[in-house]
């Protein structure tokens, strides 16, 4: 069980500074450190790899993402990814 | 019959700590335990599995999911799906 | 003729209780008893059915809806689809 | 020539009780007397019958309709239709 | 050269009473006589027909069309076209 | 180098009067002479060329492009093209 | 590691000056020096080019961008592209 998420921006709280699995629309996904976000979950991922078709594309570094596009954000995912 | 529904987040701040069922768009579904939602209608998940075109793909664990994704969030809709 | 509507969301206080046939973006259709709604027409049905296609497919029980992938929303649609 | 139109929703007004022609996203559309509109053109048609392909479809009777999916409503567009 | 032309809106006043050519999503188009708009570019057409890849399929009378459909409105684009 | 840039829209403001070349979503591009914008990046072109696959496929003249269906401006973009 | 990134426009406004890596909806991408971005993600490049499906297509030089086709923005792509 997870303590302490009252609101659903806590869980993006508590992930600063870890990995990240973000899971866009058009079947891309990045994996990254989540380093800020904001109201709109325009996000900030440093290392950030690209995936496409579970293939890792590019890493394109400290990348800044626009929330519009992203359904999920998972914490744990990275490493469930492994 | 369901009593104490008169506003359609009643049904998500009822759902609380139980297991949902949530239809995105594009085939995708997710399972896990709502533990928080906003008015936006994005939501926390813990114990998130990830089925797409009715075959469960991926366990990602706690997942930020962002509202304008969702189609429906069934409470009821575990249960009925196994 | 109907009596007493003046604006649109009339005919869903109306039709509170009753059971309603709901048309979804992407060809799915829900049918189940309306119990609530709110002015972003995010709605709770119960004893939800999927129909996708025509087809019966799930039983989804107690069901939150988002609005924004809603078309039309029809009361007496559902006595007209037997 | 049209007399007294001189903001859209006035279109609008002048038709409620009458039948209208109303053209959805996707191929999708719809005959039925105008009963009620809002500012987000969320409508309700009475004895509405739905029309996909130019094929009528269904009748669904008394229908709220959200106003994101309309492309066009238009009260003669019935009679011209015959 | 076009004068008085300062804000777009003012294209759309001008052209009140003529006819304009709009250019809607998905490959369909209407002329008609420009009678209203509204800031939502919400339109009112008199005598509206409608095309279809480039073929006249519909006379649809006066209508409404809502704003978020129309990629472009042109009141010299029915001249050109002919 | 570029001066005087500060905001996004002062892009805009400075090619006023000139060619610039929009590219639509969907594939269609226009050309023409930029006369005025507004907020929502609702532009006016005069002496507008629709553009689609690269093919010049009509002159629509004085023309009201609504923002929401344009990816980018380029006031250099047209002398790039020839 | 990255400092002094507290909030996700931080990214862009540390980038002004920096060629950039701009990933579109569709597949497009363009590649220019970040001049000017607002809120909502409208930005302006420099020396722009526009690369579809990894081939460089086009310069189109001092470009405007709308900010929602944008899906993400990345300062250190540009090299890692290289």
């Amino acid at each position: 069980m997870v303590n302490g998420i009252e609101r659903p921006l806590d869980v993006l709280n508590n992930a600063k500074g870890r990995e990240v699995l973000v899971q866009l629309k058009n079947n891309r996904q990045m994996v990254g450190t989540l380093l800020a976000f904001d109201i709109h979950i325009n996000i900030v991922l440093d290392n950030a790899k690209e995936i496409i078709d579970n293939e890792e594309k590019r890493s394109v570094g400290l990348t800044f993402l626009r929330g519009d596009t992203i359904i999920f954000i998972s914490p744990a995912g990275v490493a469930k990814r492994e």
